[in-house]
């Protein structure tokens, strides 16, 4: 009788350890069959070098569409789906020149700079645009001189700060100078700019990325000058007084044009019209491979979709693999899905997205319910043997912000190691060979483990 | 009276918790001074770039010495040295190269393989050596196979197994196979042997490593194959039965010569007689520039010095900042620093190695009295800002492995992440361009916190 009430007593522990070894050798044989399988190699390799670029509108987007549907039954989508999207269609037009000419030693003497046009930007077409180069540290400093911009140049040198060890908030911090700094000129009478690249690379590759035009001001040309460049220019600064630049851009935003969220689903087996999903953007910038941004986060999404079918795993919920049409020159993809999944009335329990590059796993952002967190962090001891660590209240990515907001969605990213991200990103080196495959699969399996444990235990 | 005790018994805390503050604001400092210093970078560009590869006994290595003294002095050494160590010397001596012949449809085929000899391995000089390929499997295999081996070349197609997280464990695994296949081969009248590239790489660099030939056994050629076409090779023998190996390689191992460790010391303000060691190994590889191994560890050695001294920091104990002489293909260098340790009675309190690359640092593997361990686990949270989470118990480096063994001094060895090392070690690809300067820069300060916290407080 005794023994009776103690094994009783002991039931809730002993089911509570099962599970425990349960879902730890779920985890592990998944992660085996992850680090073993080629496919998400060979995914990322059609990708980047067969496909390649793939702005929103480009006819490389609609070839990663269709690859992306033909990946995710491939995988072993129980279900796949295209959800029309408009999306932006900037094209960048032509070859993108810069240079400086100034006088040294009493001889004229020009300089050739590497750039790049940044996203959304109007071109300044073949006349190009010459003027006086003003150089500006900061909007107080741009205030400061507003008086001296009109006709001018300006060139925004605002370096990253090297001092943070997340180089995300030294991108958060200067990010507005790219996103609006062309309008902030122009207000003034400006009459383009030039960009210090968003990044800490050591190369002298510029960085693209998307502009915002503030209503009502005049739509000058922008870009983004490499590091290097931008530091002979500094150095430039200290030495001339009368520096005049010349840019020639093509870019052109033309009308809207139909892109889609690529999305294959797992029907759940309890809950079938109740939602996970796990996503990455399909499109790129169009100078390079975007094997980091975003490829990553699309392969990544599949090989989750393939492990869990070849591992036999069905889930409760249905999980939704979503490829989103459109997150680097607007972010249209995921208000799409939100909007759709708002007026069908879905129920969605949790988004996680990867568009923080394929680098090595170090933790999740995660925006939860204050009454979930007890819960994943008790979670924390299926991960660190995979690389994950760090839980972080923070927000989604891009691409799930809008269901987050929208429907109150608990939403996650993935957040791989930061250093190497901003040497690459919107750059001509966001090309497959920068990736490390197994770095990649790391970020999967940890993606993968967390939405076992969602689907299984709630949140 | 009742105050005054109050804060009698308080002081204690409040010292304790001075202390952390001054601590982490010491090694915040640090890390803002290393982030945003371009000496790191400098230095591993001159040493990859302008010198190279460096193995021991070379004219490049001879140029790396003089240039490592050079930049100890230039980061603010107090004294630095030359110790004179015999090294061994060996050259590749041409250009390594292999074919194999079979019979498809009729019809005799040739493919080419991608190849490099193994370090200190003899050559098959201009001649060559042909013979029919064995396909071995494990050393069991060979064992079973060992009457069919006379003659022959013996082709070890051992993959890596994929499914370790640490990719260290898969080279532990296999690299017993590249060290004495050779004259495990040979024993059985083999008359050379390809062995599988000791990498998880997608491309087709071979890797080269050193090899120890067996006592008595003849000596055979031996040479590393690249990996895809390993696995060609090893779908050939799928389909064909008779495939002949043609192997040219020139290695020669000539009389040891002199090198040196280079030796750069902050005097200690206490106890000038007590040492902490900080190192890596200046020797690298011939084939390529030794930018992770060890380029990484000899300028996070310099780096630390740099920033100590630019900091003002002043350590109790003497700090040795040292570039080994020699640990790829022997152990010269750590061997006779240790000795010569020994037979002048030094006392060291410390020895830290960087020796896995100059990738994003994770933890530290510690070789310490078991009585140490809580001390060193309370510094954890000094680290976790900068990365770094993992403690474990493990060994230290290659180059201080003898002083641990010999004067029992307590040993670490960086653990950065181990995704990316496999992929480039030992190959052509292990070049500056593989390494991200703010990775290698963050494993600096870590080992630096954590010299600056074993000098405060001791282990």
């Amino acid at each position: 009788m005794k023994k009776t009430l103690l094994l009783l007593a002991l039931l809730p522990v002993f089911s509570y350890a099962q599970d425990l070894l349960t879902d730890s050798l779920f985890i592990k044989n998944l992660s085996d069959n992850v680090l073993t399988n080629r496919a998400a190699y060979n995914n990322l390799y059609y990708l980047t070098k067969k496909i390649g670029g793939r702005l929103a509108g480009s006819p490389q987007m609609v070839k990663a569409e269709q690859w992306g549907a033909e990946a995710l039954k491939a995988a072993g989508a129980d279900k796949v789906t295209l959800q029309e999207c408009m999306v932006p269609h900037w094209v960048r037009g032509g070859k993108d020149k810069a240079s400086v000419s100034y006088t040294e030693n009493g001889k004229q003497q020009t300089m050739q700079l590497n750039v790049l046009a940044l996203g959304n930007s109007v071109g300044s077409g073949v006349r190009g645009v010459k003027a006086p180069l003003i150089r500006i540290t900061s909007f107080d400093d741009l205030e400061a001189k507003k008086d001296q911009l009109k006709g001018k140049i300006v060139f925004y040198s605002v370096p990253f700060d090297e001092e943070f060890i997340h180089t995300f908030e030294a991108y958060g911090k200067n990010v507005i100078y790219r996103a609006i700094g062309a309008s902030r000129a122009a207000q003034y009478g400006a009459v383009a700019v030039l960009v210090r690249s968003m990044s800490h690379s050591m190369d002298n590759n510029p960085h693209t990325g998307a502009l915002h035009y503030l209503d009502s001001i005049p739509k000058i040309p922008a870009a983004a000058v490499g590091l290097r460049d931008m530091e002979k220019l500094d150095t430039l600064f200290t030495k001339s007084k009368s520096i005049t630049a010349q840019l020639f851009t093509y870019g052109k935003m033309l009308p809207d044009t139909i892109g889609h969220n690529v999305i294959g689903e797992i029907t759940g087996s309890e809950y079938p019209d109740q939602y996970i999903t796990v996503g990455g953007h399909l499109d790129s910038w169009d100078v390079n491979e975007g094997a980091t941004d975003d490829g990553a986060g699309i392969v990544q999404t599949i090989e989750i979709l393939r492990a869990f079918k070849a591992t036999g795993f069905r889930p409760k919920h249905t999980i939704r693999f979503v490829l989103f049409a459109n997150e680097e020159n607007g972010t249209r993809g995921g208000e799409k899905y939100a909007a759709v999944a708002k007026i069908n009335k879905e129920k969605h329990v949790f988004a996680l997205e990867s568009d923080a590059g394929g680098f090595t796993p170090r933790g999740f952002s995660l925006e939860l319910p204050a009454s979930a967190w007890s819960k994943v962090n008790s979670w924390k001891p299926f991960f660190a043997p995979y690389g994950v660590t760090d839980f972080e209240d923070g927000g989604g990515g891009e691409d799930i912000r809008s269901l987050g907001e929208q429907l109150k969605t608990p939403v996650g990213e993935l957040r791989p190691d930061s250093q190497r991200y901003f040497d690459l990103h919107h750059s001509a080196g966001d090309v497959l060979e920068a990736v490390n495959i197994r770095e990649l699969k790391l970020g999967a399996i940890n993606m993968a483990a967390l939405l076992y444990l969602v689907d299984k235990y709630g949140l």
